[in-house]
């Protein structure tokens, strides 16, 4: 019916392959996966692409948003490791990656009053294909509460604590749950945020925060010792960054392992 | 049970009213409802604020957020008509204002292949209560492509165009439909944008910008034109903003009735 | 020599007249003059916009850009003050308005050990020319340090605390010096960031921010107070908003007078 | 003087090293040396991070910014080559990473007129220091203008094009120069930006993207063929992002060597 020229499917003699070519930043509504009870709804950001080999001219990029639109609407730890052969297949390519990045909630109870709320955490699914095997990583992004062990002990009253941000990224199989994760995370700091505090629980995260100082060192170990004894990690990164309360700047710490 | 302290309760003696105080950024999932077949679920981002009187030291920030949590959980023309005075209840506050940032999305056929594709927007919807009377605003964002009328006129083949992004905020009583919003954006532009778009798609949306091209002057004043003849509509706003493909910064202009 | 047609002088009958059209986001490097000492580097952002007759298409974009590279190489409070004159003249227009948008530094000495060190602020200069007059307005960013008092008067040790962000906008003849306008921000904080801070510092701001705790509402008020009291201002707008160390939302108040 | 406890220094029994630990985000304003000709004033981010030992608790950030601030005022490819062992030795670490993040200018005389007009990039420097060795990297990000090669082929007018960012990372010794990066990069696209292009520049421009459209594929391509031609390069990493004029994703492509 139309007979258009295939300009993508032209030879390349420039003998070079690319490792990654496709489409990023497509957002993408979904029901998030994670474990039996965990569904939930979310709206996140796509990103697929697949490896070109070194004798083709361009891959085609409407591809990957169909392959989106016709069916990626349930996504969790067991499609994220299906996906990448599915979209290599539809390329005809020999590797391929798909990235999930979206915003997930969790409902927590105050500590003192118990009065419930959501809180919201970002998360990333990855799933990279390559020689018929997949590897599988899960990432949670969780704001925290640091309070600085130095400015604790020098200082006859208060200390200075803020919003910390932490970053696990893991490689397992089979991979954690989210909400997992964020509660290793959580465990961590000198605190954990909540939506909704009352008084008392105000009274209760503000003594907690000054009884568990914490500096970005200690957050990355602490976390870093937690992922060493899980099963089935096979790689972890922490980062964790805070966004200091008494300087313009981030301290920040990484740890791999 | 606890007898703690009620800091924010203490009067003021410095004399001036807060014109908006509460708290902003707080994300929100919730289910968009935009008309009668519009229903859809996102993720948001929330803004409550009440006007605090002179004599009062503090809000109760708990509260704002205790409102989100028990309830907002549809939202759409008639709510956001709605929520600030229940907020103003809630707070004891003489004015409140209610708001809400999120993505959305249209589905839409491609041009000739008709094949569906998803394409997402920005938008938000904002209530405001003051002396027992709400105003109501919608706004939407809308990416498209604009091709420039003198790059057209001048160059013997080809003119350069970009994605272009506009911003109609309306006060309306009713608040017209976000998807009406979005469909006049897009009949003032060189051409819409879609999600998947085949070959015979592509040659349809590149000769048909080539076909409309427009200045950002140009968009705006389209979109002048049609909001002034829509019945409801007390006031707009038109802002539209071209990532120009020849220059490293953006053109944009701005129409306000 | 090029006889290329004008496409935006032709004449418009859609009868709307434009109130702000040019360029935004141009990046531009310039001395910031500050009062008679405060000469400093920075690279910023320019925005240039004219008002456009109904009867005319479009506005000449070059003639922004060209202006700012042809001189706009210093720039402070009476600069702000010329410019948008200028700038309607060169278009043709009878209205301009002028925008820089900028980070500066202040050299500080850290509170007991005299350290040096420079803080970074961001701060905006805008000058408005309509009907042979020009309004200015200087803004500036300044991050703070915020102690709840809440959280200290009810909790039996320490306190929260974060990093807030204040923004002040003053319309004032003549405009008062950015670094000015910083120390009052300052003051009226919980404490002030530094760069460089030593162990007796940081007991030393600890110490300073529990004694001086602040709400968001506080914080503006503070500041409302001293800007009513300040000479020559017009006009004022202060917002501070909390980066809540318990909290994964910002608490605000905005007082405009 | 001041006999305050060092919590920093206290031994660690987790026996966990931190790979890095350090400032992030610290604002610096700097002298650029890009080349004997190419110093220019700007305002960057820097990142400055050590290795932590398992058996020490803490580092000491203070003297991370106490180091930039005290010296680093003209940064390129020899300090940046420099720095990480000064870094190191200043901390007492085994390893260091020093990095710049800043906006810097180029000069271009508009292709017909002449008109001469400042661009700005954005450019990163980096060096990190390992057992007695440096390794410096230079990259740069050139926004440029890509034509798709399948809209121009299939289309009968017109051809959808748009802003396309490009990024390259290189690894080499010695580093080259920051504007020749550029111009190779400029050098592959449909067609470099300016920031002021009269009329018959414009026809220019829109000519010549017309008559080089090239994929992100072709780009990074382009590029790559470039990169291992030069010499003293040991490793890059191309990437381009094309902000679709006629879609709102991005279409992406990658390629390392």
């Amino acid at each position: 019916m139309w007979d258009l020229e295939d300009t993508q499917s032209e030879p390349d003699v420039r003998n070079i392959p690319i490792q990654r070519v496709g489409v990023r930043g497509v957002r993408h509504p979904f029901r998030l996966v994670d474990g039996e009870e965990g569904e939930q709804f979310t709206v996140g950001r796509a990103s697929l692409s697949v490896y070109l080999p070194a004798n083709v001219r361009g891959t085609h990029m409407s591809r990957f948003v169909a392959f989106l639109q016709s069916g990626a609407d349930r996504i969790g730890s067991s499609s994220i490791g299906r996906m990448p052969a599915e979209v290599a297949t539809l390329l005809g390519a020999e590797e391929a990656t798909v990235e999930f990045d979206f915003p997930f909630f969790m409902v927590k109870n105050a500590p003192v009053t118990g009065v419930s709320g959501r809180v919201d955490y970002e998360a990333s699914l990855r799933g990279h294909w390559v020689r018929g095997e997949t590897r599988s990583e899960a990432v949670v992004r969780v704001p925290v509460t640091t309070l600085c062990p130095c400015s604790r002990n020098i200082s006859e009253r208060g200390a200075h604590n803020q919003r910390g941000l932490v970053c696990v990224a893991v490689e397992a199989e089979p991979l954690p749950r989210l909400e997992g994760l964020v509660r290793l995370v959580e465990a961590a700091a000198s605190a954990e945020l909540y939506s909704v505090l009352k008084r008392p629980d105000e009274k209760h995260v503000t003594e907690q925060a000054y009884d568990n100082p914490v500096f970005v060192e200690d957050l990355v170990r602490n976390l870093a010792q937690e992922l060493q004894a899980s099963p089935g990690i096979r790689r972890y990164r922490v980062e964790a960054e805070n966004f200091e309360s008494i300087h313009n700047h981030s301290a920040f710490a990484v740890v791999e392992g």
